[in-house]
């Protein structure tokens, strides 16, 4: 890193700055400037405690070279990850993975049969909201553990894996022993205890971007869940807020892109929570494949004037047949099959 | 609520949403215009499910009249909470209440001596991270309980009440046990299980804007916490993401002016994390007084530049007193005593 | 447009505000609901001043139904509208156009060279500024005229379009004469004066969206434009500010599928100033495409390491080459060609 | 500044970066680090072209040491400027200055009489509008020269000074001849050209902070003008835009303080614009002036629910003489008089 002292800074000061910086364990490169001092410290010591310099009198600022993440980076492995949920559907490699279905798992029949049509479809993970978090204590939040168990007769019927989020760490264990893919959601993806329990199990591990969150703090959470031993992550990019109001969130497409570049980890997208509008979710999910996404998770509901949960940027199975359609020509136009 | 159909909606449409709204409790209201229609619909049905009708095809949008909370804003209480911590110390009453202490407790010597000092120098409330949400897994965590028993044993020793943040829900139990306020970071604001957790207890409960949450969603969270029981919540303002990088946060100092007309819950505000640079809290910490903030949480530290968290956002004892000593008049000149 | 009064408010107060209305012209529909009184307004009075409404003390806020465009918007033009610039080049039609070029001209020779390469790989118009707003005053201002007559000479060699920003509204008479589109800069999209004058003519007009500027923002600078009689206007997106630093901006790609539902006129998107790093150029191209983009605009630099302004994010004339084959297929796949 | 080498750079690569470098006039220092490799550049190279560098191949980023401005900061004038409009007016000195008067100056019998009322409140400046940036091109634009008349008009009465916004380099000649401060408003804040017209003047220029600026991207703008050789220069933070939806804009209440840490220009803060809402305008008002603010300006009209543009941002003239009352305590308080 390198470490910005103030302008005036004495040669005393300046010592003392290296002093500590040696006491942490890097090797320190002094670059005396016209008007200000820089110091070259040397050294891979994330877990150093950088904030000892940045209070002292003196320091400016502190500029990290290195990323904060470690595990998530390809500094380590090169190659891309690929998640492997069995049964040939893996997440990262050439074929394009497409979850559907409905936000929230509203019953049993209604659920069987938007799995039977989202796999028809060719849909290969089936997604529901068994556990909701919903911004208002007044809203439906879920059926629980019953929801689990009519996610359990879709897979044996259809054979589509299975994602649902986890929002608390003590359900983590009972989640994971029904579904292929836990995801953490927005929400939480800086609460760090659930990362923590969803890291010491092997369930692949969708994480969503939170709602404000750079590229760097996500590649950190991932390395949460890394560290603790489950290296499963699959990253989600749902769209971040910004003051635009036409769409619920802005979606990120650039983060595409930049995943590529600084992560060996797959990417999908969420084209529905990112718009807020089923009209704008085929542009996106179009947009998202000629990208470079290595997946696509999309609301599908039978009769979304009747959802209990985001009914309005809820695609129809008809429509979800149409963009799955269209998505094939640009999967193909770029290498990939969906 | 007004419920806005598309251009061109046929009056059989606008029929098919009436009988929808009012299958859902409320009463109905066409007004057609040059252009397009409009239903106002009548009824305080906080909990019915807008997106029934928002997911219809010929519905354009819905706007809400009423605001999704209702413990947490005046329809109800017409006149502020104070929130009562015992021994005299009170939270959104005449006196500024103000909190202060390190980021982290680091050990118990210089918790001791932070304690002491913070006293000396007019605090009512002690502050201290025993569980700390870093974002990196290598950073610092926190001492835990044994960080709770340091703070029990500053309290015996000042008289100070007790602040400190809870991440998990499991842990809830054991830290009401040992303070006098639950703090909910930032991070955790969505965290709902966790606020229904706290929500159980009679405990007061600083809940913390989060990192870009609206102030809609934020007394949507203080709901959370009431609907469940708990009534003692008092808000902190603690600076939203934007993209200005001078500042660790832009501090949202209209909030108070802001919350004070939408709620009648006490506000308080944190300049330390909201600037992230010690050389802005004074700054900050008076504006707050003068916008009619009810106390303000600072982070001190007998020596910042070997804090192990935080250190470039805290104050020294010193400039802690010589802040205390300048908020006096503004206090004053507000009508208010700190 | 709905008028809600505040809690509380009298029957002659919510008179007093029909009478206001019906003055403006506007017929007026009160709906008394339990807690909330609410007045519809009827009559497409974009001009009428609302604040008058805003400014009354029972008033709580107002809610546009209408959007505040019209020329922009589907309403009076029902059909796309495609911009002709004369041999067989239209933006709006099937085929996607292609803008490339230099962020700024530099040199005859090296224009040439470019403009030559640029051509050869399928660019149908080429970009070149002659006028460059920097954000500093110590950096290179652009050749101006002389930069103009270069790019005269490019086009008279190849046979390309010209398109170059124009950033003082003394200027727009003599850069007119020179090029095919005139290009107003994201910093300039609300110099009303600098619309006003580009829609005093018929050249077509390439309309930026401003760095932070809402979508409704952006079109209402087109209905200035439109306004003074020039229809000619393309829009671009170009990405928008946001918290994230991985990228110059954050590219708003759902823009491309709300500016479609929304309006008649085209809209391209540039890749280059939305990533503001060459190795994100072709992701957000491809996904451009895919989206429903009607054209690219693209800075590609025959060296970009000595480029004199924004060379970290050009592609060299090899890239842009593999990029262009990269794209026809996706254009195919949404039934476009490039 | 220092040049981040890619991971894998190699010492050829390296050496060719250090010679480009020295070609542009820096020293270098390189450090080679465990995995990376940086170079040190010593030389105050504010108009070098350092794209060149960052588009070279090997080259990862670059990190400037030394901001970009230079007369706007404190490195060349240490103590604070006082900009001085005669008559014993002076902003940046110990007497908080206030500008007060509407957003748009309607007709000259009302104008007078808000003049006569805001000069008896305490107001040293009367702000009007004469040419307004409007978003719609169907709304009031101002009176022009007309305006100008009345608000010399004003002057000669009440001997208040005049601020008004001027929006096209055109007109900067007549507008400087009837006022004593030209106000350069948010959406012009890049408006390159009228800021090197107002800087060729040397009459005092109140330049508002961009609707999304960087505090950075302010200073440049603040370069601009002085560069050109007028250094009578006031800053006015009015808000930034955020996803917050309560207020119309975020004050960004830090840059108070920022300001005053880098640059020797005063500030002042406009309230007005910044909320959006006259309930909000009193709480911000105070908080600037505790913040150290060196001035306000803000919106006063006899009869904000007739104003012709930002009624429900204005005080009536009653509520601005309370505010101005409530305001002496607090400048006290902070060692200033109002």
């Amino acid at each position: 890193m390198i470490v910005v002292l103030k302008e005036g800074a004495t040669k005393e000061q300046c010592a003392k700055v290296e002093n500590k910086l040696k006491e942490l364990g890097f090797q320190t490169h002094p670059i005396y400037g016209e008007i200000k001092t820089i110091i070259g410290a040397i050294g891979d010591k994330r877990s150093a405690n950088k904030n000892i310099i940045l209070a002292m009198d003196c320091v400016e600022s502190i500029m990290p070279i290195m990323q904060p993440y470690k595990l998530a980076s390809k500094e380590i492995y090169k190659t891309p990850t690929i998640v492997d949920l069995g049964d040939g559907v893996t997440i990262g490699g050439k074929k394009i993975v497409t979850m559907a279905g409905p936000c929230a798992i509203e019953g049993e029949a209604d659920f069987l049969e938007i799995a039977r049509r989202v796999k028809e479809y060719g849909a290969d993970i089936l997604r529901g909201g068994a556990y909701k978090p919903r911004s208002s204590p007044y809203s439906f939040q879920g059926l629980e553990e019953d929801g689990l168990k009519i996610m359990n007769a879709a897979r044996a019927e259809t054979g589509l894996k299975l994602v649902t989020e986890v929002v608390d760490p003590r359900d983590v264990e009972l989640v994971h022993k029904y579904v292929d893919v836990l995801q953490i959601g927005a929400r939480n993806m800086q609460n760090f205890r659930l990362l923590k329990e969803v890291g010491s199990l092997k369930t692949p591990v969708l994480l969503k971007r939170g709602l404000a969150a750079t590229i760097n703090e996500w590649l950190m959470a991932a390395e949460y869940i890394m560290s603790e031993g489950n290296e499963n992550v699959i990253l989600c990019e749902r769209g971040i807020r910004t003051y635009e109001t036409e769409t619920r969130n802005t979606l990120d497409i650039s983060a595409v892109a930049v995943i590529k570049e600084k992560s060996h980890l797959p990417i999908i997208v969420d084209p529905s929570h990112a718009s807020g509008h089923s009209y704008i979710v085929p542009s996106l999910a179009k947009a998202s494949v000629a990208a470079g996404a290595d997946g696509l998770i999309i609301e599908v509901h039978q009769d979304p004037s009747n959802a209990m949960s985001d009914g309005e940027q809820s695609l129809c199975p008809e429509d979800y047949n149409k963009l799955m359609n269209e998505l094939k020509p640009i999967a193909q136009a770029v290498g990939r099959t969906i």
